[in-house]
């Protein structure tokens, strides 16, 4: 299987490790001449990551090319995959180009954190959003939303390569996970910018607490279990009325202004300043791989994930 | 060292656990007649996962005892915790009478999860939010505020029990964790009323993707990973505009009205209900005990908590 990559950043080159450590040749577009170095640089951590996640070996890596020409990379391609800066002009722009050159059955999804299926094609370009979460090579979940039948497609082909499709019952901007995010992050930058809190005292709030609750049970199931027996009807009873208390900033979008930026970037350095991007990312990766085995043994969220990809490598072979 | 447990629910039930397997004699004072059942349901889960977050044993347990009287049941306490429903005006009459019989030396805590100390305080009784998470016998967050002089009295005793102290640096309604959460509840609402997803699928939207980045690192410095070599600075750059695009729904509060209930409780039965409360709870517990195991070679999050507080656990000694 084939996978042209269009795109070498972060996002990209998490797609491109993906589909290599699964066995898929990769091409990839992008003019930046630093795109190489940097997808290398991803490629690098999924390696070391990975294949930790399985007890049995993934298929032989694929072949990743660059190519200098939009056209030749998709040529051949089973799946097409954007991943250029978020701005609707250049994605119609890269869109059409991919639409022109790949294969009529080729999937060609896009990785909009933002925009609506129905505004990437809006210019007449086939795509469909296939949204995935950093780091790629290693987060299960992928939102797919747009026509039904690529959907369908789509979501096959990402099972096969380890992946958690998730399909959007009706298109909105954002997607869900991201919507989610930015209320977060919204109130997060409340709580800095009043001086109720660093950013590193953010993160412990979220770390020490509910982020493990999320890591292997979402918000509902977890407030089912907070219900207790009395039953999510009653736990909806108690809690509705907190809707209407004036906690919440929410309301108000907050002014992310030089002041602002300044304030967290400090913070941020202060909190994570003494180690190398590097370095957290191999940190995270790890941690990531240990918890993801860790839920293995229940089969909880992404440990089912796991098991269901495993049962379809072959067992290794004794040497 | 003895707790005086004062309203024995979920969150009372696992600060007792809390205590009692870290070797604290507890007193529980609660009218209703089905506290004694529930705290002993708690403490059960309790004991079958708390102690296997650690290498080393635990101390023996204390001794529970119920009390029919909020005096005697506060005698001699070095930590007394109200965990009573959110009503202020039972708020004061509680703290009221958990003053008038406490040690002077006592630590009053308030599992409040949305009053601000002020208000706890506003008829002269003392007390500060010590606000845990459920279940509060295995996460290690708890969110202080109030007087400083207490906060850092209490942080310590908490230290001891296993648990991470968050003091605030101002009073704020709702804390941190829980702006966040409601933050995130209100947005997840709005994506079920919509018929977006399904409560199902907003979990899995949250536990395949970013719960697994929540876990381990927070919000700031999981984004500061995304910003790359580029840093903070360049990362809010790029994200600011969006804060203002029209994606979220988050500037209208959902009116949970009869029809969004009902929507939602039957999702959840079709999502858990084939699972009893008491089954969801301990899978629950398994994932959090494997997860934050797989922490501590790391050390981050949960895992440098553990790390810390096995320290100072005594040795087994070969029987």
């Amino acid at each position: 299987m084939r996978a042209a990559v269009i795109g070498g950043g972060v996002i990209g080159g998490g797609w491109a490790a993906r589909f290599l450590l699964n066995g898929w040749d990769v091409a990839l577009f992008d003019p930046d001449p630093e795109a190489m170095r940097r997808v290398a640089e991803v490629l690098e951590n999924a390696r070391r990551s990975l294949p930790a996640l399985y007890d049995r070996p993934l298929p032989p890596e694929g072949r990743l090319a660059r190519h200098d020409d939009l056209a030749a990379a998709v040529a051949g391609a089973d799946w097409v995959q954007e991943s250029v800066p978020e701005r609707l002009d250049l994605k119609h722009r890269v869109l059409a180009g991919i639409a022109a050159a790949a294969p009529a059955e080729a999937i060609i999804g896009s990785s909009t954190s933002g925009f609506r299926p129905s505004e990437l094609t809006a210019q007449g370009a086939r795509a469909i959003v296939a949204h995935p979460f950093n780091p790629v090579y290693l987060l299960p979940l992928v939102e797919l939303s747009g026509e039904a039948g690529a959907c369908a497609g789509a979501a096959g082909i990402l099972r096969g390569i380890g992946m958690y499709p998730l399909v959007l019952r009706r298109e909105i901007g954002a997607h869900i996970a991201d919507r989610l995010l930015e209320a977060v992050w919204r109130e997060a930058l409340w709580l800095v910018r009043d001086g109720i809190a660093t950013t590193a005292e953010v993160d412990e709030a979220i770390r020490m607490g509910f982020g493990l609750r999320w890591a292997q049970m979402g918000l509902f199931e977890t407030y089912r279990i907070a219900g207790g027996e009395a039953g999510m009807r009653h736990f909806l009873a108690q809690f509705g009325p907190a809707l209407a208390w004036p906690w919440s900033r929410l309301t108000d979008v907050p002014d992310l202004d030089a002041a602002l930026v300044e304030k967290i970037a400090a913070q941020s350095d202060a909190q994570s300043g003494h180690m190398s991007i590097r370095g957290l990312e191999r940190l995270r990766d790890d941690n990531l791989v240990a918890m993801m085995r860790a839920l293995r043994a229940t089969g909880s969220g992404a440990g089912g994930v796991i098991r269901d990809h495993e049962a379809g490598l072959p067992p290794a072979v004794a040497g």
